[in-house]
């Protein structure tokens, strides 16, 4: 049986600017060495012209249909935050925020405050309802936030109006006594978040030094947790994922892969690619299946800076693929969207996809970009096609008929 | 937010004669100008060997799976006629014809009778089985029908024999009462329509003339009429549609574009270009999405005729795609099925794709014709993939996941 690293490059996908895209112009040796002995192609990760959210673009790319199997974001989060689920759980992205008196929005983000774990203790473990109230603080201002009890449903709107201006009540979002319950309960939660946290020590030192008080929570994202076949039992392999971010984390989580932490992993443009490489190689020698998830590009792209873009993608050729060369294995490098720097958000343009292996075939694509691997024997694929692709080679091939 | 201008040229797709296909064949340097620019690809307007209908071909390349949406051929031509139509009605393309005694057709279109609005108002406003007849000339022996009141159905055949032979009896194509009822209602009207003008003094005057009189309706092509999302609710952006021919105004119509009528714009050969364009241009300012529909080329391959369809490609390079090239805004050039010129009818052959605009990404194709597209960047596409990628260049994206 073989054996996997597959590298995704966050947001790598681009369009030309003075008629080259950042892969264009990055100093790429190794990846383009790969390129001319493997096959490349191109791929939508969900369908064309449908803009991939993070989550369903890494959902399509372990092989899970994102429109039967995504729970909502809230779910990821929170597995990517270390929080145990179970099943009916409705789990919320949330932020620690700052609000007037009247309820309006003064900063989403509470000044990006630094000490949210003291704060959330005070709301963690609360009841509602009869239904537990979890609230783990992440990084900075973000939380996860998780509701347990009976009868509780993610068809419900965010409280977080996304802009500064008056929050929202969350509303059920279909005509059910649980999504009725459940936008009930949030609601009541925030507000007696305002009421704990305005008057909290933590808030009133901040309030003195001039800083943004944290007291209110806006959750939005709901998600319901549902056990799903894991990669082991739907694709037959075992699979890790090594990612700096808590979502990337979180699909893994859900899907069943084992997480490898490492120290330096950031999920920024100051991640330890080294570390990084290494642990994926560790990986490797006990996994069929190693997802590397690199995020800088993203990064980069949302501030819309097309050089630190590309000096990413330079780094990742210099640091990362040039140790998967001599690896005795597959090595496929792709993207999980695209997010071009002149449009600093995720587009529906197709990214690159480059599958090397000794057995694989070639094709005639001698450089790895968004253009040229149009021509490439991978032709245009689906996210979801990847994974089949890849359980063949590896030997866990589906075959259907006999 | 960006605006975009969609030429569709009707039945452009075609097959080689002498390695040719006329598309190769036309003077055409400005398209090419567009094409070393942007990007393109191919295109099977429904799916890969299913020849597109008219309607259904529209259908898609407005972003509505034709399989789900599709009401029926007469509903578009009753709207593009003017009909203003109610949910529940049923309407026909209904033929002014001529049969003999027997009921045998003599002529399909009556002598292509020049007098029809006059004709018709002595069916207009009838009454059958409390259902309301209402019926309108369009051009030359072509009327609208439609059928209004409770329980109807279109799930009838048609009168309609196709072709010199006796009229067909309309048949319930569901064991429904609905579909019984109107079988039955059309029948009666077709009878009636025999009694009342075979005697009508315009015919005794055609007969005199040794013209064939219109001495009954030959209904076809039953369509529904069910209110559907518009192109604003279901996009999110206005839309406007400048065509020639009924049909492509009725289709614009039922997704709620608004029409705009260009003075000369005939749907044939001898259409004005000019005008056409200038009004897009025009439109443009205005609304998001402009639809050019441009029907010429169609006619001459239904007439056999490559000279004809190759100088109309031309034309169009020289008259409207001239005009495009310092156009504000992004480009689209297609065709909504091919018209071989060898075949006479619609085939199932993909057509291509032309997409230009600043921050589109450009391929290596640098002539625009089917053979050379197959190269492009946006690969192999369905009709219904157009709609979502036109939307997310002009910043009416739809992301799933987030």
């Amino acid at each position: 049986m073989g054996r996997i690293i597959v590298v995704v490059v966050d947001g790598m996908g681009d369009r030309p600017i003075d008629g080259k895209t950042p892969l264009q112009y990055a100093n790429t040796p190794n990846i383009d060495l790969l390129c001319r002995e493997g096959i490349t192609g191109q791929m939508n990760t969900i369908t064309p012209g449908i803009v991939p959210g993070s989550d369903t673009g890494h959902l399509a790319i372990f092989g899970y249909d994102p429109y039967k199997t995504y729970p909502g974001r809230g779910v990821f989060e929170a597995l990517g935050a270390g929080i145990k689920l179970e099943e009916g759980d409705v789990a919320f992205r949330c932020n620690l925020a700052t609000v007037d008196e009247k309820l309006n929005v003064v900063d989403r983000r509470a000044g990006r405050i630094k000490d949210g774990k003291k704060i959330v203790e005070e709301i963690d473990g609360m009841e509602i309802n009869g239904v537990e109230i979890i609230l783990k603080s992440t990084t900075e201002h973000r939380c996860s936030l998780v509701l347990r009890g009976e009868n509780l449903s993610n068809k419900i709107s965010d409280v977080d109006p996304h802009s500064e201006t008056k929050i929202w009540k969350s509303k059920a979002l279909e005509n059910t006594h649980e999504a009725r319950r459940t936008a009930d309960i949030i609601n009541k939660l925030v507000e007696e978040s305002y009421k704990i946290l305005k008057d909290h020590p933590i808030n009133k030192e901040r309030e003195k030094e001039g800083k943004l008080p944290a007291n209110i929570l806006l959750p939005r994202g709901a998600g319901k947790y549902v056990e799903i076949e894991s990669i082991k039992e739907k694709w037959g392999f075992k699979a890790s994922c090594i990612a700096g971010g808590a979502l990337y984390k979180g699909v893994a989580r859900y899907l069943g892969a084992s997480i490898i932490d490492v120290r330096g992993a950031t999920g920024r443009l100051d991640t330890n690619l080294h570390a990084k490489v290494d642990a994926a190689l560790k990986s490797a020698e006990q996994y069929e299946y190693t997802f590397l998830h690199i995020k800088g590009c993203d990064n980069a792209s949302h501030d819309g800076d097309f050089r630190a873009k590309a000096e990413m993608i330079s780094r990742i050729d210099e640091e990362v693929v040039s140790k998967l060369i001599d690896f005795d294995g597959y090595v496929l490098i792709t993207a999980d969207h695209s997010t071009p720097v002149f449009v600093k958000r995720h587009t529906s343009d197709p990214v690159p996809i480059l599958f090397h292996g000794e057995d694989v075939r070639r094709d005639s694509v001698e450089l790895f970009d968004e253009i040229s691997v149009v021509h490439g024997g991978l032709g245009t694929l689906r996210g979801i096609d990847l994974m089949p692709i890849v359980s063949d080679y590896i030997g866990y091939y589906k075959m259907y008929g006999s």
